[in-house]
């Protein structure tokens, strides 16, 4: 994985289109992230492609948890690349992001003016889930961070965003943060000074984050409330004393989950509810939680669509129900300039995650 | 199930709960929804319960065409009853919903005030997902309406909404009309004068309420187009002439999708898509037809968690997704008013559906 890599992928020339079209083999020509199966051969690059030499795979939350309950993640990863050519997990449908290096860049198709040499250290901002990935070995695995080093090459296709590593906070930190770079911009989008905010799994890693932007936006008079069952996570979150409350109930009891919040709010029900649980079956909690008129916004790649649309129709709640968008304009910068901004945070993460 | 059923179930007594999870087998205590089984022994009810006799279930109408493409849905519905206590499709997670005559209805539980008598013909706004339900016979099979004439028994729990079925509509249009009674609604707190609105899968049930209510509140200023892949579909939405234009695209082709609405609109993207397919893998092509802030607003229970979140991340467009809710405040009210205020919409259901 040394420059002697460089530059020895065949140019196609303009057979590509920008948002990798090209590179599906099952179905032909579908978009990669619906695809069942991406071509990763590398010995080939197609127009506004660049080929990235992969160091370190940051997997989604749900997809590692999933795969430590169903056997060895490392043995299902190298399976899961093998059969699709990529790192998209069957059955939570999620992928992750990665950090890598850049080894080459297809002539054409990438934005005006984008400056990307050879060399520079990369973390997509696409999911894993449509990245031709090729993994030749895993040299290391973090699962406290769902992190893995591995060899192997992956392709950013022309219109899958990136961000250059920072220099002044360290690698790991940086992809552990950027991997959930979406969360916190649109908790800022959502927020209003003095409503009550609660978050499902809150002192997980995009949890802390939509806290935190949470308190930033909401100011001393929101009320935010943070769920979460992991007693260690919930101590670590407490001492970041952005909570009003940090309460220890299990997301997946919608009835627990109502009784936490409404005990720990003075009787309210949420203004908006972040779901930034793991674990499946946590719709119905988020929802009973939140008040008439209020937000849903599911960040849990675990959630189910006929989970939270029925759930919430079953229960006659008229909520507002999101899908989390991970994309939004300016979330890499937004993400890192919070862990800049706030100490505590970064000495957090860099603990669990650097 | 004539009067001779009437009050011979037990009263259970204080047990039960507004929300169904006494009803729940598998896992015990569940909320009904997400239960993978449910108690269909309607010897005995209990608090806030209505007994239903019912006379017909109105399919969803992504579950009948995935039961339809598995084999004989009347086969499959028994089978289903059986194994669950509930019409709850495993492959799609979806219901409908079911029209019956009111057998019993339990002391106690009820909201203040409601009178609900013995004999009173209703439908059920909540979904059949979390309904119990016991099914003697299947007496008739409507494949265009997805609905299903049966002998059988049903459960409301106390917090279920249902709807009276209204004297001056005939049983199965307002039936028809009902299983959607969340779409108009909820386009009508979206869409505003003068934008471009796509409805994917317009000429359908849904689809058609959406585009209704689209033009009420977008007025003649706004672009309205409507994308359907069934020619005789398109043309009966065409002949309403509420659309600026029908284009046949298939859902499931994002590319497809985007040239045909921007063709359609002038080159403008769509300020809010609705997409009320009931066919798979159709969240990107809703995605790549809306602009940047815009809404995609997903009714069709075959869309994909995953997928529209990763979808837009891997596009990177920033949109905000929405998951159908099914209900919204006077949601049957609305929806057979306009049933009433549009008589070319209702000779239309009334053909299909009547």
């Amino acid at each position: 994985m040394s420059s002697d890599t460089a530059k020895r992928a065949t140019f196609e020339g303009d057979t590509g289109d920008g948002y990798g079209t090209h590179r599906a083999v099952e179905p032909k020509g579908a978009l990669p992230q619906p695809a069942w199966r991406l071509d990763n051969d590398f010995t080939r690059i197609f127009q506004g492609e660049v080929l990235l030499a992969v160091e370190t795979l940051n997997i989604d939350a749900a997809s590692f948890t999933q795969m430590e309950k169903e056997g060895d993640p490392t043995t299902i990863v190298l399976r899961t690349v093998a059969e699709r050519g990529k790192q998209h997990n069957p059955v939570t449908g999620s992928g992750g992001m990665l950090l890598g290096r850049v080894v080459q860049v297809a002539p054409r198709g990438r934005p005006e003016g984008e400056v990307l040499a050879v060399g520079d250290r990369v973390a997509t901002l696409v999911s894993l889930s449509l990245t031709p990935l090729r993994i030749d070995r895993i040299r290391a695995v973090r699962p406290a961070s769902a992190q893995m080093d591995v060899e192997g090459e992956a392709v950013l296709f022309a219109s899958g965003a990136y961000a250059r590593l920072p220099g002044d906070l360290p690698d790991r930190l940086a992809l552990a943060a950027l991997d959930v770079a979406g969360a916190a911009p649109q908790v800022a989008r959502l927020v209003k000074p003095g409503g009550v905010v609660v978050v499902l799994g809150a002192g997980g890693k995009s949890g802390i984050l939509c806290v935190a932007e949470a308190r930033r936006r909401g100011g001393p008079t929101a009320c935010i409330v943070g769920l979460e069952a992991s007693p260690r996570a919930a101590d670590e979150l407490r001492a970041l004393g952005l909570c009003d409350a940090v309460v220890a109930a299990d997301a997946r009891d919608p009835g627990a989950v109502r009784a936490a919040v409404l005990g720990a709010s003075g009787g309210r029900e949420a203004d908006v509810t972040f779901s930034c649980v793991n674990v499946p079956d946590a719709e119905l909690g988020a929802i009973l939680a939140t008040r008439e008129r209020g937000i849903v916004y599911f960040f849990a790649m675990s959630t189910s669509f006929t989970k939270a649309a029925l759930g919430a129709e079953g229960v006659g709640k008229d909520v507002d129900l999101f899908i989390g968008n991970g994309y939004a304009h300016g979330h890499a910068d937004h993400t890192l300039t919070m862990l800049r901004d706030m100490p505590a945070i970064r000495a957090l993460f860099e603990k669990r995650y650097g």
